[in-house]
């Protein structure tokens, strides 16, 4: 494993700032530092994350890091890897937590030198809100991170990164990126995609009799729309192939309702039942549904 | 308003069971009857509400009644009507909480006799959970009740229903079985037919790597699909109607993610949480969050 002296996470939102925290209370002996290119996000990491060495410059930030993390929105992250590429010191590691794989180890291979060891990471972890006030220590306990490695992948670097996630709590998974875009297209960004579409067919009138059903089912949707954009927007074939499937279960809701056929309907009914039922029972076995 | 000296609940479920413990805290002064053909209901329901006065004879619970409400799945309303439409007392007022309104009313008039009050009801609590052992007396407290009528609704028997649903803690509104309906349709049904068909396109194997996310949006679909289906059979033209809608925002968003038009996508996830940032601060302002 590489040893790390200095980490630093570029993007203080809910994410980065979460890891900056995490990453002081279970790595005391590593520097922890922080870029925004935000006055008041840099204020408030300030105040929530005293230890953290917080810079106001992106390249400054990189120059001495081991472990340099990206927790922007994804579509950043080119110029991101193209602005710090000179900077970065020999072997430093770079990763990001983005919601999509692909393109980020695409454009890592393109913009960083060959002495540059890039590693995908996702932490299936956040909520709808956003922001470094929302940030906490513990966010990353109990919950499960995908690290994505091509035949590329330098093998230290893999399992330095892995490691640093487990550290911060995670139960880590490898993947490829390509099957990480596929399943994730299919468990995060059709549910998200569906509940969106879903509040824009309401008349805003009608949600007055809304009841909690309602809400749980629309919650993601109060996610940011910039940061999902860039996850439908570089998984764009996945995404569609996951709404083609929906439209096709949805027809055949349609076909049983409008035949009034209520076997075929109950039957449509039991089996998304017994399939949550599986996943909730295999969750709460692995005692993964804090986060 | 009728006087109310005996209430009988007709099905003691979830919904019935808590009718019932909150009619006896609420109104200690009135007799609360149940009726449930299932041996190991009436052993269960007797264990927690030890108060109320349980049959096994259907037509035998409602004899005394001055008020019946049927808590039992939709499609059994029409043979229940027929079955109590003699016994039941002169002036007698029937209610439901069925979650559709057209066809019970219909049933209504169809099978009981003019001396009989018919008033529709959907008090909008309850949760996927289903049997009188999660009954409580508190689940209507700062909920929502729907009261349906039509022209022909009795208008003494129209206040005592909605005084007794007020009486247990809920927010009452009037509309037509028709208009409640569409209604429904859009921000109840269409939710729970999204949510399972969205269930019905994940691959077992996937829902490993789903989060709290995916958990959130499908919660409602592990709700008995018994129940589910009679609602969705008793309201098949709103649910059609839903269905399509959500096809065409679903194909907004494919055909957005489809020709990369990141503006386009952001703008539509926009859309979403602005909508349902407005559902949330206007229940909000109603503290009506809370079952």
């Amino acid at each position: 494993l590489k040893e790390l002296r200095q980490i630093t996470v570029i993007g203080l939102g809910l994410l980065g700032g979460s890891i900056s925290l995490a990453a002081m209370r279970s790595l005391p002996q590593v520097k922890v530092a922080g870029y925004s290119h935000r006055p008041s996000t840099r204020r408030k990491a300030k105040k929530l994350a005293p230890g953290l060495k917080i810079f106001n410059d992106l390249k400054a930030s990189v120059v001495s890091a081991d472990l340099v993390i990206l927790a922007t929105p994804i579509c950043t992250f080119e110029a991101m890897f193209k602005e710090i590429a000179d900077v970065l010191p020999h072997s430093c590691i770079v990763t990001d937590v983005g919601s999509t794989k692909v393109l980020p180890h695409k454009w890592a291979e393109k913009t960083l030198p060959e002495t540059i060891f890039y590693v995908g990471s996702h932490p299936i972890s956040g909520s709808e809100q956003r922001g470094v006030e929302f940030a906490r220590d513990d966010l990353f306990v109990q919950s499960l991170c995908i690290v994505t490695k091509t035949n590329k992948t330098d093998k230290e670097s893999l399992q330095t990164v892995a490691t640093f996630w487990s550290t911060l709590g995670c139960d880590v998974k490898f993947m490829s990126p390509k099957q990480h875009d596929k399943i994730l297209a299919s468990v995060s960004h059709l549910p998200h995609i569906a509940a969106a579409a879903m509040i824009n067919t309401e008349n805003i009138n009608d949600l007055k009799f809304a009841g909690k059903g309602f809400m749980d089912t629309s919650r993601i949707a109060s996610g940011p729309a910039n940061i999902w954009a860039d996850i439908f927007f570089t998984n764009t074939a996945n995404c569609v192939a996951c709404i083609d499937k929906l439209i096709t279960e949805l027809n055949k809701f349609k076909k049983a309702i409008k035949s009034k056929d209520k076997k075929q309907i109950e039957k449509l009914l039991q089996q998304a039942r017994n399939k949550r039922g599986a996943f909730i029972e295999y969750k709460l076995k692995r005692k993964e549904l804090i986060t």
